[in-house]
């Protein structure tokens, strides 16, 4: 969360695209993938939500502790603006970090689109919830949630994401450990969120795979603007609660 | 948990009411929302009883990483007796602390169940055992368990958790590693407990969801009085056994 | 593993005690309690022997980082002898250390049978394989595998047990981390082996919930032959080998 | 993955020789043994991809703490290759490297099939996807993939996988938490590909299965060529890329 000014600009861009190339190819890879693999037996041998959780926390634990020290490690827009909030990083450049946010998930998913396609049969699906790993709400939410449970548990979960970044970046936490904190908070959110949102917290992952699917298109705009709302009222918030403490 | 007496008691209420949130609302949110998704195929997709462990632990690996420095990561009125009977918490902020959680853990609640009704036929089942993710025991314990079973259950494993809570933040032990043992242990009492009393070892946790659900709040004493005891064994007997060390 | 000498045997002995407790009581509680929970839907709720991987290693996890630095963190006969034989620890121990997670192992069992009764209909099968989390081969093995496979397995299993708890607690390693790695290798193990044996590399374990079924307690021999003949060859082969280092 | 220069070469290659050993046997042997078990019932009791993801990421977790101060735990080919080209290994060192990761997957592979086929029954199916862990494309993909897609995936999650081994190792990254995310990213790996390929990754882990399967033996060339194009890429373009911030 602290890059250290000398990196140059061109090192810390590489390190987000890389970033959140991972995050999207890896967390919605297992999604689209492997989540369900269920054979003429009818036994699950695929991850279920359980094992996308986790997928999407380790892009996370994995790529901070690669590149967290180059970029800072953001890989999602409403992280680059909670960091902003809050005073870690700098305004200029925010609008870079979040520009090739959105475009390392677009190629992530382009690739993932390839892959896919590789299997005999494969085809998205605009009709159906959550189909190439996009986010929806009401009939187009897993479980069919409406949008105000939609929007609710989305800025909630991005409000106590950015918190467990800017805590566990703050000076007073052990040092070392802020990505692996923060990827598990990931896939915690996830073990939540999936049923419901299928889980986004991240404007550049919703947009990325939402390219592919035009139904997913006509939603992505709760998974850009609730994020956002989260990471500023809890960037905001925790700036003004910490500040007591110094 | 050994909140350096510096930081103002304001802001450790407040680390303790996000934590005790973030707790409350993960777990049982992922409890409510995500255990059991199961298409018309017959399919398991959600996340069972394995995943809910894993985010009650994940609760408290990620809050106490980025809130321990400011309260020490309590989140638990039982931890916060346990902390007090060995001596790592002085005794005027046990009683707001204690209050706090019990808030926290309300709130999340109450944010839980707007979200959850956002499905169409969502309800609280009182006569069914864990709706809406409720402690019990006999009838609405998730096995059938007997009153004498569930009680034993919850004393042992919060003695163990409160151990753990200890030997982890005691001075010989590795650095920056304590919150990370802390919430596995909390994942692994899930792991056990889940089928026998749906878990507690956490008062908070218990009353939380309770007011949502008549049934389990006429059971919830025994969420109350069992991981306290649980834990004052645990603080007492650590103290004792340890004294021996110095 | 290095125990500093100024820590009175006392206190090493009841962190042994604790330690091998917590590994029974948690590790086959959650086989015993939780493993296979499916309703009348046919959905399995449970945690598997995914689930029960996981809890054993959580327990040595947990428990090192808790108890580590008062005894070494041992929990388990074979990683006593394993010491032994890399020079780790004082002969004098030995005995003590064996007889004590022995008497943790068995008081775990016992605790367990008391809450697992405390189910309508809870009965030990002596002739089904893994009745009570035990451990066995051939007939009493989990998938009919025959001696000779369960012998060589835990053989195996036990010496790369040994062989990570040597490197990791080594003066190279990372500092730490030792109980992490540590307890993660059991829940590989376990990963790999509840088909075959249920899964022993502990005497103590496979003794434990033994004395509750008589079958195990006639196989139980294996168990505590086969992990103590692993421990000493990786405890030799690791000083042999790491000699050339100095 | 800085190997110390006086560290003999002997010693060296006894750590890589069981730390391929350990990835190979756990990995593969957790696929074999336990990624299945379904009961009279229809219940699946096994660890489905998810365990056995997580078995392969945590062979590298363990081994790479117990061995990654003797050898650089590299357990890979691929991984070897991809340090020479980031210039992280002595070039004499790589072939005698590369060639005891084969033997010691080998003689793992050797180990495993004594112990599976002591279950009744036991068979390798030439004609089945995945028979004996092994990887396929085509006919002999879990999921039916072609040809392209399969070396798509292999070389775009080898490349990553260097870079985070690469990033992790590097000197600005958290010192210590290297083996963790290294072997996190490889149960990231199995999380997204399992159903594609059967995840390689890793000649040396392909050839060991593939010498008891003659079908696989037949397609083993793309898990060897992916793998090192993989490598060779992320090795090489790390270089690049990173240059720019000395």
């Amino acid at each position: 969360m602290t890059a250290a000014p000398p990196i140059p600009m061109r090192a810390r861009l590489w390190a987000e695209f890389i970033g959140t190339f991972w995050l999207v190819f890896g967390g919605c890879g297992s999604a689209v993938l492997a989540a369900k693999v269920v054979g003429d037996d009818g036994v699950q041998m695929g991850i279920g939500f359980l094992g996308v959780a986790l997928a999407f926390g380790l892009t996370v634990v994995t790529g901070a502790y690669a590149l967290g020290h180059i970029s800072g490690g953001h890989f999602n827009p409403a992280v680059t603006l909670g960091a902003l909030c809050a005073g870690r990083i700098e305004a200029k450049a925010v609008a870079p970090y979040m520009g090739i946010q959105v475009v390392g998930g677009a190629v992530a998913a382009t690739v993932l689109y390839l892959v896919a396609s590789g299997q005999d049969g494969f085809a998205i699906d605009p009709s159906a919830a959550g189909s190439f790993a996009t986010n929806g709400y009401s009939d187009l939410s897993p479980g069919g949630y409406g949008l105000l449970a939609c929007l609710v548990l989305e800025v909630v979960l991005t409000a106590i994401f950015l918190w467990v970044i800017l805590g566990t970046t703050d000076k007073g936490a052990p040092a070392g450990f802020a990505p692996l904190a923060i990827g598990l908070t990931l896939t915690l959110i996830h073990l939540i969120a999936i049923p419901v949102t299928n889980t986004s917290v991240n404007p550049a992952r919703s947009l990325a795979v939402a390219f592919y699917n035009p139904a997913a298109l006509g939603q992505v705009w709760l998974f850009i603007v609730a994020p956002l709302i989260g990471a500023a009222i809890a960037g905001l918030s925790y700036k003004a609660l910490t500040a007591a403490k110094d």
